[in-house]
C-alpha cells in the first residue's frame, strides 16, 4: 500500500477510512459485475445471498471462469478461516453464513481452518492454551450456522499439522523473505512463526487436489484484508501444479462505535456484539451504537440520516433485513427521514436478541461432533505433484 | 563471524582452513579439559571414547554441570541429527557411534532428528521425494550402529511434525528475522522454510521434558558448525520453563581430496567413502586420497610426513585405530618417516573394506523396525510449561 493513500489493509492491520473501490484497484482484483451476479444467481437456482445482492462482497480473483468450469462438470470447494484471538462477534460469522449458502447452493465441501498458531505468533499477550480454547469455541458457533457435517473439514492449525505440513513445505520454498516483507509489512523484529504462516495458510488451497490426486478448483469468500495471503498463494500454484484459487472479497465490518472494522482489541468491548452477549447487553450496545443520525430529530425529519457511515444499517444490510425488500424500505426510510435512530435500533434489537437465542440453541447441537470434522492425518498415500522446475 | 577471520563456519556454510582453538573463542564454547575428560572416564565407567581421547570432540557447553547433576541422580538424554541431502560418508557415523557409545556408558535415551523439510529447503536442486527417500536411508544407517531400539526415538522431520509442532510454535514467537540473520547468515532471499527452521531444529531438546511433565537434561554431541542452531535453543530455554541443552562440538571431519570437511556436494564424490562403495570403489579412492606426505620416498623416510593435514591419518584418528597404542603408533611412525603413505593406505584399505561390509549387514537387520522407532504423535495430555512472562 503506498505511503500516500489515507487507508492501509493488510491481513495483519486495518486503519483509516476505507475506499473500497481504490482498494480494488490497489490490490488489482476484478469488480463483481451485474453479470456476474446474473450467473451466481442462475446457477444457485434463481437465489442470490443478501451480502452479494448488497454488495457486501463487491471483488474478486478468477470467479468466473470457476463457474464456467462448475457448469462445465467441475466442482468446487469452499475455504475459509478463522484467527482465534478471542470470542466471535456477530458479525465474524457472516462470512461463514455466505460459504453455507454456497455449499448448500453449489454442494461444495467445505474446508474450515482455525489459525491458533498465527494469533499467537501475532499477538504478544496471547498463550497457547488461550488461542486453542478461543479456537475451539470460534469452531462451534461457525459451524452452528448450518454446514453439512458431511462435507466440512476441519483444519485446526496445531491439531493439524501433520496434514497441512507436508504441502506447506513446498509452499514455503517459493517463498522468501523480500515476499512476505512486501505483502504483509514485516519487520526484522517479526517472529519467524508469522514469517512461515503464509505458508500454512496456502496449504488448505491445495489440499484437496493433494489428497485426491486431481486439482480441485478452490473457492475463497474472506474479507479483502486476506487477499494479500492469497496472492502470494495464487503466485506459486501452478508451479506447484496446483489450479490458482478463486476469491470473492467483502468489505469490512464497521464497528458499532463508528470503527472502520468490527474489533475489540485494545478492550473496546462495546464496539462489538458477541456471541454470548445477553438481551440487556444487546440493548445496551446497540442503544449506545454509533449511526448516521442527525443531531436533533428535527434535523432528522428534514434531512434523513446518512446509511452510509452507520453501525445499525450495516447489521440490517449484512443480515437482519430478511428480504431485500425489507432492506429497500429500511434504506428509503432511513435516506428520507421518516425512520428515526431510536426506532430503528429499537426494531433490530428484537431480531438480534432472536438471533443470538437460536445461534446459542444450534451451538449446543453441533458441539457434539464439532472436533470430530478436524482432519488430523494426512490422505494415506498423498503425494504431491511433483513441483516443476525443481 | 567477523569479516577479518579466514574461515567461515556456519550451519549452512563451511569454507576456509577452520582454526578450531580460534572458532571457539569466537563461538565462546568451552575447552574440554583433562579434568573434564577425567571425569567423562570415570563416570562412564573406566573407559573414554576414541574421539573424546584423542580430541576429535574438543569444544562443550555446560557439560561439566551436566555430569555433576548425572551423578546426583538426574539422568540426561542425547540429541542429534542428520540432514538427508544424500547418501551418508563413514565420517556421517562418527557423531552417531559416539552417541551410541554415549547411550550405552550412560544409559541415556537418544533423539535422532532426520531433518527432511530443512535439506529440501536448503537444496534448491532437491525434491521433497529425494529428501525423504535419503531420510529413510540415512535412519537405517544411523541405526545400524548400535542404538538400544527400546531406548531410540526417531523425529523424521515431515512424519513426525504432529509431534515436534506444538513446542516449534512457542520457540518461534521467541526468534525474529534479526536473529536469524545475525547468527545463520540469511538473506532477504531465504525461503521462509528455512528461516523458520531453527524451531524445529530446537523441538527435540525440549520434548523430553515436554512429554514427560519435567525437565529432562539434554546432551547435545555435534559439529561445531551446529553450534549457532542450539545457541538460539540456549538463549530462550529457561523463557520457555526447559533446561538449556548441554553440548559437546567435534571438530569437522576433511575429505579425501584434502578439502577441509568431508562433503560431496558439487559432486566431488571421490572426496568421500560412502557406505555402499563396493570394496574396488574403497581401495581406489583411498589410494588416491590427500596425505601429508613428501614429494619422495626419500624424503619422507628424512623428514616425516605431515599428519596434521592427511585425510588417512583422520580416519585413523577417529575410527580405524582401534586402540590408543595403535593409534601412537601410527602418528609416531608417520612423524618418523618409518610408514610410507602406500604402506599406511594398504593396511587402512583392509580395514574399511572389512568395516563396511560388517555395517552393511548390521544395516539389513535394522531395517527390519527401523521406520517404527518414528515418533508420529505428539504425548497424549502434554502440555507445555506455561511460558514465563507471556
Amino acid at each position: 500500500m503506498p505511503a500516500k493513500e489515507e487507508f492501509v489493509v493488510t491481513p495483519y492491520q486495518v486503519k483509516g477510512k476505507i475506499d473500497y473501490a481504490r482498494l480494488r484497484e490497489l490490490f488489482g482484483t476484478e469488480e463483481i459485475t451485474p453479470a456476474l451476479l446474473t450467473e451466481l444467481r442462475r446457477l444457485a437456482g434463481g437465489e442470490l445471498h443478501p451480502l452479494l445482492a448488497r454488495g457486501v462482497y463487491y471483488s474478486h480473483r478468477d470467479v468466473a471462469a470457476l463457474l464456467r468450469q462448475y457448469e462445465g462438470g467441475h466442482p468446487f470447494f469452499l475455504y475459509s478461516g478463522r484467527g482465534p484471538s478471542g470470542p466471535l462477534h456477530t458479525s465474524h460469522l457472516l462470512q461463514f453464513e455466505f460459504c453455507q449458502w454456497l455449499q448448500a447452493k453449489f454442494h461444495a465441501p467445505m474446508y474450515i481452518q482455525i489459525t491458533d498458531d498465527e494469533k499467537f505468533w501475532v499477538r504478544a499477550g496471547l498463550t497457547r492454551a488461550e488461542t486453542e480454547r478461543y479456537g475451539l469455541e470460534n469452531l462451534v458457533d461457525i459451524l452452528a450456522v448450518g454446514f453439512d457435517p458431511k462435507r466440512t473439514h476441519v483444519f485446526f492449525d496445531t491439531r493439524s499439522i501433520a496434514a497441512l505440513y507436508p504441502i506447506a513445505v513446498d509452499v514455503a520454498k517459493r517463498v522468501n523473505y523480500s515476499t512476505v516483507k512486501a505483502v504483509f509489512g514485516f519487520t526484522p523484529s517479526t517472529n519467524i512463526g508469522l514469517l512461515f504462516y503464509t505458508a500454512l495458510q496456502t496449504a488448505p488451497c491445495f489440499y484437496p487436489s493433494w489428497a485426491g490426486g486431481a486439482p480441485v478448483p478452490c473457492l475463497i469468500p474472506c474479507g479483502i484484508d486476506q487477499d494479500p495471503h492469497f496472492r502470494v498463494t495464487r503466485d506459486i500454484a501452478e508451479t506447484l501444479g496446483y489450479p490458482k484459487p478463486a476469491l470473492l472479497h467483502s468489505q469490512m465490518m464497521p464497528g458499532l462505535l463508528g470503527e472502520r472494522v468490527m474489533s475489540t482489541t485494545g478492550d473496546v468491548a462495546d464496539n462489538a456484539l458477541f456471541l454470548d452477549d445477553p438481551p440487556k447487553e444487546v440493548d445496551r450496545k446497540l442503544r449506545k451504537a454509533f449511526t448516521g443520525g442527525r443531531a436533533t430529530v428535527e434535523e432528522q425529519r428534514r434531512l434523513g440520516a446518512t446509511p452510509e457511515i452507520c453501525s445499525v444499517y450495516a447489521m440490517w444490510r449484512t443480515r437482519f433485513a430478511e428480504t431485500d425488500e425489507k432492506f429497500a424500505q429500511i434504506d428509503r426510510d432511513c435516506r428520507s427521514g421518516a425512520l428515526l435512530c431510536g426506532d430503528c435500533k429499537g426494531e433490530l434489537i428484537g431480531r438480534v436478541q432472536g438471533f443470538l437465542e437460536q445461534h446459542r440453541a444450534k451451538r449446543e447441537k453441533v458441539r457434539e461432533y464439532a472436533t470430530s470434522l478436524i482432519v488430523e492425518r494426512p490422505p494415506p498415500g498423498a503425494k504431491a505433484p511433483e513441483p516443476r522446475g525443481g
